[in-house]
């Protein structure tokens, strides 16, 4: 991963730290391949380090690489010893993924090293994608596909939310997903309107919006997609407010190009549905990246920072929600381009394809 | 959960603090029954007011008892203008919940409160289940019981470990089970010597032992057991390691009982694999709390703090590791009564009943 090795190398010289310890799994499985689920990696401008527990003893034998592999009996205890062979004065930590609780032992234990928090600093470090992890991506889109395709004769009104998620999930697990990106949304009816409405007992019914969120896990990365269904001949309030939707979809896809800012292409999105007049309804922002991390960097936010580039993964997906009656978001996922971006997920969203039965 | 409010109440006596800001999910939905995947909890001597941002606007409303519901933007700014609300000058946070980051940032912007961080205070707060949590968990291994079941004939040589899992999960999904409580596994062969041998393309073989580790989620609440299996006749070494870890076991369930101390259960475990010989070969403590959270509070182990008390839940785990030969764990849940402890689980461990096909 020569990108991250110069990123890495730059963080380093600017915050002036000897090194950086790594606490988050997913930037330990994105710099050295360790797939399991407790370990720390120390990294400096000469050498990698990696340290896990007897449980892992073998595992990071096979996994790890760029990295020498050293087992401890306790966490805390083992980077001290660690620390202790090597001369690190400033180390910088990742301080969005440690907890204070390890951060206070860690200074406690070793009051001759100076921890420097990063945040920013660290945070776009996985934000573009290289191919091996495109590739990855891709086949987590391809098996979400496939598994939405055999669920067609699913959505129909008297069927549990419960029942097509499950029905769902299973398909994606049969293709050779991991396990699901996230608690798979079905959300009909009013219960469109909750952003996060995981599927519940309710059973869908006739002339209904159906939010589907979904996604699947495929070699640790992720895909995410959202259709909207309706359940019957839509209603002009549903047509109006799903091609709302759609338009504001459309308009932030054609913003993305390297260079242009994150809060552009939120605007974008969110100026349509403001003219439609649902300005209120939009609470959330228009995407996020994806990756190891159903949740990462960059943030396509009102509040978000910084530009898109090539290479970046993440969601557009505006939506509407109103209380009482339901909501409409359309999800797709994109890579940007030289020049543009490419539409990574492929199911259809438009509103002639998505109604049901 | 009046156990819980009277021990929040004497946490906050001893530590003198005005209230508790509470970050961890688990302990969120445990005081106050939210589901979703954000938000802040804060709890005073009188009152208790739940924090989140507009994806839960709803959810908030329906699930949250007990407690006021306030929505935010942001969640810093949205708890910093709470607190200026708020008469605190000592507020307890979870320091194993809270990353560094948000310490810092809520610390920055809150000069006038002092932060103080509470760990082994709180730690132990949901080890003791009341009868709904009981329940839940109950459920939940019913589940996992029923599911097990179902894959009795996918035990045989030449099936892929991950076919079994996927098989596995599909059950426990369609029998009710939210999701899985962790990544299934099902490691045959050498491959059970690692202790966390998610379940891997390999293909099971005749006379191999196929460690199967497995649990669901209903409800919240998880299940967690182990069960190993010998495709075929066991020879010498698998008999004698198999009935070492079940005496192991059944040691350490016969040593639990209402205030004895949780290393004395390690200790029953671990002397029966001492004295056969394999002492290094169990390289992790032989139990964990199972609730909200699939680890928490007690930890049976060598270096676990504490007695165990009526009503607590978790595992009796003891295993034996050996590189490049395989491994044998067994796994129960059980639950502290007045005068000992009632094993939970269903499925056997005696080495009779694990004989494949």
């Amino acid at each position: 991963m020569p990108v991250a090795k110069q990123r890495l190398e730059a963080v380093m010289r600017r915050t002036k730290v000897d090194a950086i310890i790594f606490w988050s799994l997913e930037n330990i499985r994105y710099l050295c391949g360790f797939t399991g689920s407790d370990g720390v990696l120390i990294v400096s401008g000469q050498e990698r380090t990696f340290l896990s527990d007897s449980r892992y003893e073998e595992q990071m034998q096979t996994e790890v690489r760029n990295a020498t592999c050293k087992k401890y009996r306790q966490k805390i205890e083992g980077v001290t010893h660690f620390l202790k062979s090597f001369p690190v004065k400033r180390l910088g930590f990742e301080s969005a993924a440690m907890s204070y609780e390890s951060y206070q032992k860690l200074a406690e234990k070793n009051p001759r090293v100076s921890f420097i928090p990063l945040t920013e600093e660290i945070q776009g470090m996985r934000a573009r994608k290289d191919p091996t992890e495109l590739e990855k991506i891709q086949r987590a889109i391809r098996i979400a596909t496939d598994s939405f395709a055999d669920t067609s004769s699913r959505w129909l009104p008297g069927i549990r939310e419960r029942a097509a998620a499950e029905f769902l999930e299973c398909r994606m697990r049969r293709r050779g997903g991991e396990k699901p990106a996230f608690d798979t949304i079905v959300a009909s009816g009013p219960r469109g309107a909750l952003p996060h409405g995981k599927a519940s007992d309710k059973r869908m019914q006739k002339r209904e919006t159906v939010v589907v969120d979904f996604g699947v896990c495929f070699q640790g990365y992720h895909s995410d997609e959202t259709k909207t269904l309706i359940l019957g001949k839509p209603d002009a309030e549903q047509r109006r407010i799903y091609t709302t939707v759609r338009r504001a979809q459309e308009k932030a896809l054609k913003a993305i190009r390297p260079g242009v800012s994150v809060r552009r292409i939120d605007a974008a999105a969110r100026e349509v549905i403001a003219r439609a007049g649902y300005e209120k309804l939009f609470g959330h922002g228009t995407g996020h990246g994806v990756g190891l991390a159903v949740h990462e960097e960059p943030s396509i936010s009102p509040r978000g920072r910084g530009v898109v580039e090539e290479g970046m993964v993440f969601t557009v997906e505006p939506g509407i929600y109103i209380p009482g009656w339901g909501g409409v978001r359309l999800e797709d996922m994109v890579l940007v381009t030289g020049r543009g971006c490419k539409v990574l997920t492929h199911l259809s969203k438009n509103l002639k394809e998505n109604i049901y039965p």
